[in-house]
């Protein structure tokens, strides 16, 4: 057994920078061997402030690295396809961050790339190391709440992305931006999803309009055994950062969120209030390193990764699906997208 | 100004049975002066328990009785039609239970006689003056969430009717029967509807099959500002009546609802745990008793009824094209119902 | 078994108004059958509300009326032992609002005429029949949380009351007239009370220096079985009006309380916020009720006085402990109290 | 500026561990450069997993390391005393777990130490460093609940100590050993103390007789400026670790703590029930982390320490006090400590 895995980090934006971190200092088995981004600021304050000595301009050197044993992916979308592939000639484990990529194409070339080279890949969707998740999960396992027939979950952003970031062209729009990571766990709760109907629109920023995607949205799903779902996005979630879970079952029910930031309640003539969750990094911070964690200890342990390349495309095709059905405006069978 | 409204309350199943109670105790200016019911047994406990003087078999009887001022109907669906007609004709004011009727025809007819006789008409949808709904559309009429941009609506019984009850010939089936109340609240919060999709299933209760319902239900919904709504619907609430509504708004959002019954928590080895609401009348009791106060306050003032019989094949309207969506797998816009 | 209790109600404050509403309509054996108060125009205005024949200005008038099986008695508390006492004598059951007195002599002298005439008597203490306070009893007797080792109570009035009610010569002071409700509950839960020892302080409100007596007080209780108890108590619970209890036990504990009154939660920018009980009506309205109810059975089954005039002198003597603690700073015996 | 702090860290038992992982990954400006541990195996199970490369069996020898800039003290408490002199001797910075020590005499000793050598020294009481009881603060301090007249404090463990460790020679008893946290609070949020008084027993543990300590204890406070507190204190939280802390004010209340460790909730027909915080480092961990972030950079900027040595040894006067009232029954002024 390797004593630690080298890590090379591509991507240093908000969410990238906050994974050298973790993966600097909350990663007992990890080192942060190299970095890498196109900005240079960004790339040079972050070697200072973790002491990284390997900063490569372009990530074909980073990938190249012989030092480097696992590449984590933290780029935008459009550039996972190209990484991976190289990073699976060069034989290097890969983490990517969700979604793996826009198009179904794209996601079939990257599948058939790792199972051509073998690399280990796993996928990101941090819900699912989040400890009230992962709690549902083994509750639901154990019967707790006999079998599902209903799963719902809202995700609430508490105000819009920037437009350039929330261009579907970038961002996939809202059914895959903000949806993958519910209806990625609809598929963990639930199972795979026969078709949805979508309903949305530009209900609190007019200005999306001009980008061509819309602000609000909800999802009926129904899912392969007959069971039910249904999932609500909104980008004006203006009171706070708010991700929430149920599932239904024929024995009782489990709510997985919380909306209170800090342990305290102010009791005033206004009312009793607590405040609220700022944004997902409060949020699933936790759940972060709990996935970096788990993606060395298998490279370590000799495990399968926990989220495979075929979750993310099983996630993207129900947002593709969600989002054809909201411009049909009709209901979208999976095997349709599937078959494209 | 008449000192006392004099009450003729026909029908007095479990419902009717707590309203003769309400009718009798709670609202100071009403009497209970005439109940009937087919029931014989269950009208003479009433008649002594609450000291009325008049019982009458046949409803026809009780409406013509000279003394009787209003008429409040608590009986099965099916029986509105004629006894709404019959007491508009003898001039009496009218409060009927939900659902008004199960067909748009009937509701039609029932519109007519009233518009005829002119006849005063309340319509009964108790969850409208619960203090947490009351209070939700005061904030949001003072512009407390901003403008509302989604409707969500949970409503969950602890177990199923009696097969005898749920039979959609007689309960209209689960959009309507449970249903009608959410897209009531749908009406009242957000305006008109424009369209529905629904999903739903036999998942908990396999003897529903027999009688051609289902158990579990999803309904998206359009409203006519483009606004979205969604409501789910279920009859395995197994831990509680669970009535939940949310609406988001473009500045913040509401919920309503609760589910601790006994203002007690218990904190032991296995949890922090507080009990549930075990059924519609332990939640919704107050408002039925308001409601009622109400009826009698419009009659005592001259004023219009709170809710109208427009209101009542308004719900109708939606909860049947909630029905067609869910038989034919299609979006069912509102038009395609009104135009039959 | 008589059909109904023919109630007389002396006075007709605040409280008291409402127990003539409770009496007329919300207990079914027991008719509000006459009225008695100093302040003429109260007593008319209620009568007429009510349909109440028989107005006394005179108490004793009505407690001669022979028509009258049940007195109640919700008047100033330096009044209650002339009443009681002559209301025994006249063979009348009898309901008293807390507190009994506000002297051991009167209390004793109270104790002896209801012994010598054997009259009916039975104390208010409504927070015993709260369904929270309730389901505690049951429950802690049930054993779960084993054997209790705390008691921990805290009431808090929303503002100070007026400085003629607050007057400790009539109220008998923060210790008496907040703290005799927990302090019967401490008895209640816990059983009898050894020692006490008090802090206080006039510090929200100074012009209660004026009249003698303090805004917030803490009281230690050691119980007889060597448990130990605390009760703070605040004029200044200016967010509301909060009353919890909480019992810790060797396997677990158990809080009686909340403080939202309406089932709604806002959630904007500012934090998300619920709404407080206002006052004591509404967090005991239905326990108010539940005692009078209690009461009329307990008289027409013959059965014992929930709480008897035996739990109206022992909750005295404790708050008199407490106040003769706080003004001679040092732990005060209960038998110190007794062989007064 | 010096880019990293060196520390030693003495003491390696269940916090010792957590507080070289803290120093190790959690404090960016931090080496975790020597530790010190009696246990050998303890020592060198650390130093392995953590890279550390100086291990000393003598303390002594790890604050002689001239490479070693700061010393931390996770001993026990009968040690701390030798340790704090030694270090200040040498000229090192010193962070010191609580309590400071078990004597006021050992306490002056220090200070005296500290004064004539004028190190660095802080002392930890890490609820101050909790987000929730810091937002308290600054809220108060910010008006939020008017001028704070009540506070109270409960603290319960989830279970009772060895009996080794609950030795009130080697722990200080409950008063100290629990209490401590709370009366540093109550300074924190109210000001210095007058008087206390104390009761408490052997209520749930009887083998805690054989030690000569109590299990349960209510310490009522009186502050300086005439304000009130309360503190209960219990081995037998059987439930959770709950350490919940109150403030009223006289505009306002603010409760801090909480007792839910995951973020789901469970539905199901025995109730709606959720987990509770399991132990301290549970509850507190981000505290003792943010603790010895905040020591590292208040030597690094040539900060006050945020918690002095006055401070342990003002808790330690107050829980010496509490501990002297229950032993005596009668309050008891801080003066009376002091003077000692």
């Amino acid at each position: 057994m390797k004593p630690k895995i080298n890590i090379g980090l591509i991507g240093l934006g908000r969410l990238g920078r906050n994974y050298a971190d973790y993966i600097a200092y909350r990663i007992p088995r990890a080192n942060l061997s190299a970095i890498s981004d196109i900005a240079e600021t960004a790339m040079a304050s972050c070697a200072e402030a973790l002491n990284v000595s390997k900063c490569y301009k372009r990530y074909e050197d980073l990938i190249a690295d012989k030092e480097v044993d696992a590449i984590v992916i933290v780029t935008s979308t459009s550039t996972h396809k190209l990484m991976i592939i190289e990073a699976a000639k060069q034989g290097k484990a890969i983490f990517c961050e969700k979604p793996l990529t826009l198009s179904l194409q794209e996601g079939r070339a990257i599948e058939q790339a790792l199972a051509q080279t073998g690399a280990f890949f796993q996928m990101g969707f941090m819900r699912r190391f989040d400890r009230g998740y992962a709690a549902a999960k083994r509750k639901i396992g154990a019967g707790e709440i006999g079998a599902p027939v209903l799963f719902k979950a809202s995700s609430r952003d508490p105000y819009r992305p920037s437009l350039e970031y929330a261009d579907p062209k970038i961002s996939g729009g809202l059914f895959t931006d903000m949806g993958i990571h519910d209806f990625d766990l609809a598929r963990w709760f639930m199972g795979e999803v026969r078709s949805v109907y979508s309903t949305g629109g530009v209900l609190a920023y007019p200005e999306m309009k001009a980008i061509g995607d819309i602000d609000n949205g909800v999802t009926n799903i129904v899912f392969e055994n007959g069971t039910l779902g249904v999932v609500d996005l909104s980008r004006n979630g203006v009171y706070g950062y708010d991700i929430r879970t149920e599932i239904l079952g024929t024995a009782g029910a489990i709510k997985i969120g919380y909306l209170r930031e800090t342990p305290i309640l102010v009791m005033a003539k206004a009312g009793v209030a607590h405040d609220t969750v700022p944004y997902f990094m409060e949020r699933f911070g936790e759940a972060y390193v709990a996935q970096l964690r788990n993606f060395v200890e298998n490279l370590l342990n000799d495990q399968a990764p926990a989220i495979a390349c075929a979750d993310g495309i099983a996630a993207l095709e129900i947002s593709l699906a969600a989002k054809l059905s909201y411009e049909e405006n009709r209901p979208v069978a999976l095997n349709e997208i599937k078959s494209n």
